[in-house]
């Protein structure tokens, strides 16, 4: 049996030794830091609900590689319907967790890997496909979650990797020896790092002949030697230290977390490369894994979307003002934008095609298509639910001030909305708003839709190479009998 | 052989005895009238396509009545690929005629009508499924071009049918008798009714037991006796009238066409009445046939869309600015937000499920969303290649100005753009624009896109409908651990 | 006194012999011709309403050169008041006129040709600003219209003046002689031309030194020899000339203009002649009637925008549904859409500045950000009152339809909305709206919109220029302590 | 000499004997207390640019009750002009403080007061001028802050004040007696309170005979008996405790805060009072002091949006892509949508008319659609700039990090961006604009832009209202030749 239970996953990672740095400090026990547990709870939701029967159609598949059970996030799709079927798990999992479940990344790494590997053994003659099915059988074999880091630092954002003022700001290799490459450099943005077993490193951008030694990919576990983690800090994060904050943190459970990964002359064996230096096919492999993932915001985000519509939803019953026609119409444009995402991610996953490797991508136009309106559309659904929740999202005072016995009292008859409701879960509503909209669930619902897989300029460009413009203007000529 | 080619067609219409008003006359020879041509010719185009090879995958099905190979409009979905190939043949047709081509209305009404048919059937024991399975039979073995008719006239749209001042300003029935049924009232905004072979009657709005005699559904061919056609005016219609106008008129050979359709006391025989005093059935069949034509629109005004992009991408070429990133950045957004509009029509389709009757129906949720895109992306499109195109698009003189030999020097002279590009190409795409933004095929890109298959407020109750807040409320309940 | 009748101004239009081609002809009575005459009665407005008590503070002046009392279109601005009536007199036009009153450019044209002046004589000792003055003067004196004339054909956008492939495609000085310069060259858009006095041209982008011949402004009546007009088509113009379009037309008495000027070797005396050769003055010439004329949208387009609002609140009312909920808040959205307008046109009047010749300039930024919100607010107040109108807006059959007594009673019954309305109001509102937004005033409410006193990337050049973005950076410095 | 300066100011604070509760604690020191000095400083900011000649055209004012020089904050506006300087003095405190300031409030409360009592007066003969009067004229020689408290906790709004099942939901008038009244309720979101020498009391909405004890307005010292506050708490609120925390913290020096005021049975003194019972002009008093305070968001908020668009272009510098076409676009919307807020807070003042009491108000219909944007462009802007900086904006690691030995090198070496800038200064304009978008200061440019001086709902009634439908209608009727 391919699957670990929540438990055993939790178990799983105490046995790594994790060089994790937080507020200037080394933790001893980076698994129950209160920092990161609702961020370990999210990934460990992915297994949990594995478990569970009524979901097991959209959480498991059978693996190609071994005929086995599996974990969809450990899956190379083999149809358009697994396609499908990953933006409903996404979805799910959005619903469930209302944060960024980090498990993704390794998903659409994975897929994106397999199928570049492919083709440049096709073209090299290398055995960078038996790598990666190795590789992805051990990870499939052992349910293990692989963060797939792609994000350089990129520096100069004007200057390609080999020009940069310090050439380590895009990942490289700094020494090839017989058994392996010792690469140095570091990913930034790295959802979920504490949380995985490995970490599956990605060129970041297209490549020439001279960016040879930024061309590669590999998986090396995350507690390997010479890896270093720094956490990223998200706002309103120091909530999960404060004494009696189960209501002002938001989500108390959930939650997601980034971190910058430094890889200090880290040494990669042979069999866990996957790119060296073939740096046409650093474009390819971008490409595809940024598709992947732009579909993928199709689901999780309009998961998400359900979670603060809800909340919303709630907000105005506790108001007293559920009817009002204003509050009505602005929920269904809430539930209109979120569905829209979700018919993207929906619609370039119908649209896939099989590849040469055998497992199916996306439509690449499509899938940008998607994550661009995930750039614009969680930003006006966040706006909306800002109205619909009013001013005391941000102005109502601590969950200490509440249980202060001079203070208490008045705050409870003072919050209180509509009478059969108790003042207390009008709070833990509107603190749930607060989270996603400015909180620590912000960086995942606002900045990540906007910058995750991809900023919004650079679905731009892949629109204007997919959109076959060409094509369009015969249409037009067509129909105006303009000679071509 | 179930299939006619477009010539066919074209006579098949001339058999037919229409009465047809048009400009304050009778029409004495509807074909051949040049105000109709263009709309006979988009409707052409849908047999045209189905005779060449590389489209029939799209335009053609297997009939699952009689195992023939059948124009796709004329057939009941079988599997969500049918949908699928729905909505792309939707789009090939905008592509080839930048305009209403007509024909949907019809599909979109037997698979309502079907499915509901079966229902009604179960409940009532009528025969209704036999009544609507012999028309479609008919209909597919001689490849007709159905009129799905719902919209009534409304009159004060604050009443339901039967408080109307003037009871037949919704259809209804006037007279039972054994042999059929006798029906007054009219069908506003009827696409393509001049090139249509049959009539397929539907209620408009849900019912209630009062409404009985409004709660009827039937076919009969056009030309039926008490069948009266008023042709509705189009922005810059009589541009097809004028001489020398093949500039002008923006798109020459296709176009769309609306009509009233006024029933002064016309007979239905009984096996041609598939719904008939059934009240709560309207709605039913209402939300599946709006279920069916949303879902359309993702198709054709994608089509339309592409033609459009490709006519402001050349103008932009034409006045010699392609490369400015302004103009790129345009491009795209429109390229963006149309095949977003496509997005919505795959998934709805892709989403769809099997009715009782057999037939598949669009995901409503979606479809309606889908809709709802439709009454704002165009708009936005539109105004985007009148920002491409530039003012001339409104202000160029007429072709006979360039046909003057006195004034047409100086006017190939200073429209010149790009050197290389005849004036004539330029005029002739900054007509195409005008004709999609203001002429005659606004009426479909923009006004349609608003009202078809329902005004913007219609979809929004289906979605409110739809969307079930009552499942996002108790998510977010789970993640505050609030108890239900 | 100063100020005609709008009858003495007919009559003096008659006086003049324009060379003015229409559909291929040229036309032997323009005055009278039924395609012009609503142009016409629109400019007619500015000296109707001059006339009347009650508006003579918004549409009359006293002149600063003559102490006279004037029309305001004839006025120098000697105030930031002087300017914000400007604003508000363009809006009362807008109201009365629902369309292009077409006296605005030559307004904006003598307040940038005479501040400029005035630093061109500074400079280089030149006698413009006794030119322009005298010409003012005789302007005021005579009540006279002036079209301010200045885009040229332009060619190719990517090239400048003199590097055109036809040396005309920017208007020029071809020959200079001892009692004037001869020029060549066209204007296009020309706003109002058959109805003006005199026309004013001014170049159309900065220069550089080699575009000398280029950068000329001078004054000539419309009937100068050499002159000839070619008048543009706008969407549905020939309604206009169909019998019985009473309706039809939508706006029966009122409309714009626009055409094509050609000057084919025209002579300018000395004394009429307001720059010619300074080129480094072109693009202050152009920034300030660009300027003024981003401001005039502030007002004449909210105007507009009053009518097309009025007839959306008439036609939801006809159709029996105003106080639904969803159409009172479009009204709503159309309202503060077009007081954004309106507010953007106050406010770069009260924040004009003097200029050293003495007349008011607008604030140059906020006028480039009122006419860029003109660019989009129109399109959406369009398709908010193409919503609320219903698709009998573009179905709806001829009004010879509703004249013919066999179709004419049916028409008559099934239109009906509200029973209290007659069937022709109704019509008569949803012509009205069609105008507007797919019609001939669709190009002044749509299209000049967009492209008049310039296209929106050409404010979005000059907002980046005005904005003061080394401020804002200088203000983000102090805030996080940065030193500079 | 009636101007404190800024240190005065802080020391009058000090002598004050606030009731304040934060985080479940009575604060002892709240003057110094690190989570409230920032607001502090905000408050600081508008006695310290009233000393800076430069400034003191915006900051200063002549008293029309003493003829003195006065801070702008406590005068009584005597005309457009003043109008427009507060506009502009709102902007202006907005660039140096990127926060609230907290002093608007009371500034737009006494104009609403005070022209509102001399209306009463003439109704009731009361002396509520008098006692407003004098209350201004000790607020100005004093130079005192003042906090406007409208917002009452309103319980469930779908009732009105004296339906709900607590009555004390609204604050009300609970005893009459010689000498004055007692009060009791509360006041919600109340800016400022902290740093505020007074409270002016004023009702919340239109009321009813019924409502009569809530029909009350006054003012008392914050730290009158029967006071307490309880602070609200921020969206990243404790980075402002941490050490190390200059540059996490976004902005070191400034921010706003926010509080529920509660009335424990207050006493207020007869010359205090300057409404009591009169209901019918409760509606009046709410919607000047909305008037005002939506005219005021034009001001402050586009203070703080040019410091957030200078973020946003510093953050573009330092990311080495200031050239960029898409970078560019994104910082001209940026001020296009900024100016168009600043426009309408001009064009509501100058449009502004005398009051029968002598004091200037705004045009109310313009002040909200000033508002009514405000509730849209801050989070368009915010969204942009979110697109400007990256995603590092939110996986930063904290400033602990950087300054561990361990880490810190690493951090300085890959978030490195152009060379030539520090990491630091990177750090802190990423930290800034996190500040503006999801912290502490977000409550300011988001929230409040939303329901600051009333949700947007409340605009839009309002606009409804003041938006002259009908005289639209008639313009529409006038055009179509329709009989009124």
């Amino acid at each position: 049996m391919s699957l670990m239970t929540g438990e055993e996953y939790v178990e799983s990672l105490r046995k790594l030794k994790l060089n994790i740095y937080l507020f200037g400090e080394k933790l001893s026990n980076p698994v129950d830091n209160p920092m990161l547990v609702p961020s370990r709870n999210s990934v460990k939701m992915t297994y949990d609900l594995a478990q569970i029967p009524e979901y097991q159609n959209l959480m498991t598949a059978t693996s190609n590689l071994t005929g086995e059970k599996i974990n969809r996030f450990t899956h190379l799709h083999q149809s358009t319907e697994d396609l499908v079927k990953k933006v409903k798990m996404q979805r799910l999992l959005g619903q469930k967790t209302a944060s960024c479940f980090q498990r993704c990344v390794g998903m659409d790494a994975i897929n994106a890997v397999y199928s570049t590997a492919y083709e440049v053994d096709k073209e090299y003659n290398t055995n960078y496909l038996d790598n990666i099915t190795g590789f992805i059988k051990y990870v499939q074999k052992n349910d293990l979650t692989v963060d797939g880091a792609m994000t350089d630092p990129k520096g100069d954002r004007g200057l390609s990797p080999s020009k940069q003022a310090d050439p380590d700001l895009f990942l490289r290799v700094v020494e090839r020896r017989p058994d392996g490459i010792v690469v140095r450099g570091a990913k930034a943005h790295q959802t979920g790092i504490c949380n995985s077993h490995e970490v599956l490193v990605m060129p970041t951008v297209s490549m020439r002949p001279e960016d040879k030694d930024y061309a590669v990919a590999f998986s090396v576990p995350v507690d390997t030697e010479g890896i270093m983690i720094v956490v990223g800090r998200q706002s309103c994060d120091t909530r999960k230290l404060e004494e009696l904050s189960d209501i002002d943190v938001g989500n108390k459970n959930f939650g997601g977390m980034e971190g910058l990964v430094i890889f200090d002359d880290v040494f990669v064996p042979n069999d866990r490369i996957f790119l060296n230096g073939e740096t046409e096919f650093a474009g390819v492999l971008v490409e595809r894994f940024a598709g992947y993932h732009r579909q993928s915001y199709g689901g999780c985000k309009s998961g998400m979307g359900d979670v603060l519509i809800g909340a919303a939803a709630l907000a105005a019953e506790y108001n007293g003002v559920p009817r009002k026609s204003h509050i009505k119409d602005k929920l269904i444009e809430m539930m209109h934008l979120n569905e829209t995402l979700y018919s993207c991610g929906v619609a370039c996953s119908c649209e896939g095609c099989k590849l040469a490797a055998g497992n199916y991508l996306v439509n690449l136009l499509l899938a940008n298509v998607c994550k661009q309106n995930v750039t614009r559309f969680p930003y006006e659904i966040s706006r909306l639910a800002e109205d619909i929740a009013g001013g005391l999202m941000v102005t109502m005072p601590s969950e200490k001030d509440f249980k202060n016995p001079v203070t208490g009292k008045y705050l409870e008859k003072y919050f209180k909305g509509t009478s059969s409701i108790p003042t207390e879960d009008r709070m833990k509503v509107l603190r749930l708003i607060e989270n996603l909209c400015l909180g620590t669930a912000a960086v995942s619902y606002r900045t990540e839709s906007m910058h995750g897989a991809g900023s919004p300029q650079a679905q731009r460009i892949m629109i204007a190479r997919q959109g076959n413009l060409d094509h369009k203007k015969s249409l037009a000529k067509a129909i105006t009998r303009i000679e071509e």
